[in-house]
């Protein structure tokens, strides 16, 4: 039994440090260290797993990682192991995490049901991408019911988190005027259930009001003939009262039991399987322009193209032939 | 002297019949015509050029083909001359054009000083892309003061050309109610002037409170230190009584005089050049998996992941090495 084999085991047996460890080698930048992980998944990948992919996207201040710790809890009471990931572009600029402070999930920390991973920090989305997908099967492996996948709002995460989900749920905070708050359609169009925190307070008219707004908005986009004909839908909660917390569970559950019914729950897994599979050939193929001496020849062929003595195609040319000479 | 070199040089005598037969030799997707194409733009590339590149974006039915037919003439009647031109997405579907039918544009295409282009109709926006990038480079060889780029908005095809552009023009049309019309935000960052249409009869009311709006909405869009305060601005036009077009073209020279004069002119088209220099780079890396044998090995394994026996990573790796292999 080689030690990946040996690992998988452990993993499978639902040892968490073993799943803390795999997480580890699959965020590793090392080349022997990606080799380990891709035999790791691939070995892993056999095994049935039942983990329930719910993504989550909210702008910053939305109340994210209070909505994760009070729906988390309110899943491990009912004896769900419950898992939380972050796809997070921030940690491009940073080298920091928005997950990286867990004590914002200070009782989710703690809960022996849960198990929260921060973002890796990382050099290039595409690698943030790939090791949040492998950590994501990590955990179904490791036995959990629900992973959650965290992102922040800012357009590319979402597409890329929508890819990873089962379900994908959007946060919004209670809009101070009449006006939707600047929601691009696409990433209204890929949530399944729109939920608007902070459902308490001096905030639960507006948050009423921006519920019915985003009701009527939802009501608008191109209807979805493979889920139930009250998806997508707006609702509103509170993380502070937990307020609507059990019914977004419900709605989870309801829209999760249709699309297995009706085979659209395996077919979007299958479809994922096949979009990360395409990315990664392409990611692979565009690789060669990463060897040191072709950055240094488009940089000076770009330099001439600035400057305008080389046209871009010509330039682009003249790299391309530089490639297939190489190989 | 070359065929390549005649054409150049009776294009560079502003030749028109030699600017169509330029821009149907670009527009091929014969092997050999692309490799005359690169010769014939780097020929031109060397000589000076002085037209104002213009991108205009705007929904259907918002009026472009009458707004650019108005403008343009209110342009040539300036002793300017004028070729529009078209990167038309929906070329991609139909086969047909936005501009096909030229009489839209009746008044224009019989004006001996404007020279009117159909969108070439493409398998992809890949290749709309660079015929159209090619067409602009030999308008402004063929010595056009102002070449329109036309497209219509959908998104991915701003941006293109909002690469290809000085100016960035938005036409938007008078809104109903009181809400934006759902124009991204990202598209809303890429216009320099934004053209409310449509200001007249019924409809002026609209169309100033429309404006206004848009006028607030800039405002809150992050500044542009290299552009003078009153960029991006909102206006109101009507192609139908042509109140606000010789304002409008006011600040597009407002605006380019000022670009100029700070070197922002400059510096935008030498950072577009290289923008799709790195384009046409990745895009011919990209050409090795549209062989037949890498297609059908994409289908094949694709087949293996969706049935979830492979994991996406593990298949990739497989391409990766038979493309290896292979060269």
């Amino acid at each position: 039994m080689t030690d990946i084999d040996q690992l998988a085991h452990q993993i499978l047996q639902q040892d968490r440090r073993a799943l803390a460890r795999g997480i580890t080698l699959v965020e590793s930048q090392r080349s022997d260290h990606r080799e380990q992980s891709i035999a790791l998944i691939q070995t892993l990948q056999k095994h049935p797993k039942r983990a329930l992919r719910i993504g989550l996207s909210g702008t910053p201040g939305v109340g994210k990682s209070t909505f994760i710790e009070a729906f988390g809890s309110l899943l491990t009471a009912r004896g769900l192991k419950v898992a939380v990931l972050a796809v997070d572009p921030s940690s491009l600029r940073s080298g920091g995490s928005i997950l990286g402070d867990k004590t914002r999930m200070d009782r989710l920390s703690r809960d022996p049901m849960a198990f929260i991973r921060p973002s890796p920090s990382q050099s290039h989305l595409g690698g943030v991408t790939r090791r949040s997908r492998d950590a994501v099967a990590l955990c179904e492996a490791a036995g959990f019911d629900v992973v959650f996948i965290e992102t922040v709002g800012v357009g590319q995460s979402e597409t890329i988190v929508s890819e990873m989900s089962d379900i994908f749920l959007l946060l919004l905070a209670p809009a101070g005027g009449d006006e939707l708050q600047g929601v691009k359609r696409g990433i209204m169009e890929m949530a399944d259930i729109i939920l608007v925190n902070k459902a308490d307070g001096e905030l639960s008219t507006a948050a009423n009001r921006t519920c019915a707004d985003y009701s009527s908005a939802l009501r608008l986009l191109r209807k979805r003939p493979q889920d139930p004909s009250n998806f997508p839908m707006a609702m509103t909660v509170s993380a502070l009262t937990l307020l609507g917390l059990e019914l977004a569970w419900q709605a989870v559950l309801e829209l999760t039991d249709w699309r297995k019914a009706n085979g659209h729950f395996a077919g979007r897994r299958a479809q994922q399987a096949r979009f990360w599979f395409e990315e990664d050939v392409k990611q692979g193929a565009l690789d060669v322009l990463n060897r040191q001496e072709i950055k240094n020849e488009i940089d000076r062929l770009g330099q001439q193209v600035e400057a305008g003595e080389l046209s871009p195609a010509r330039a682009a040319e003249q790299i391309l032939k530089h490639l297939s000479r190489r190989e």
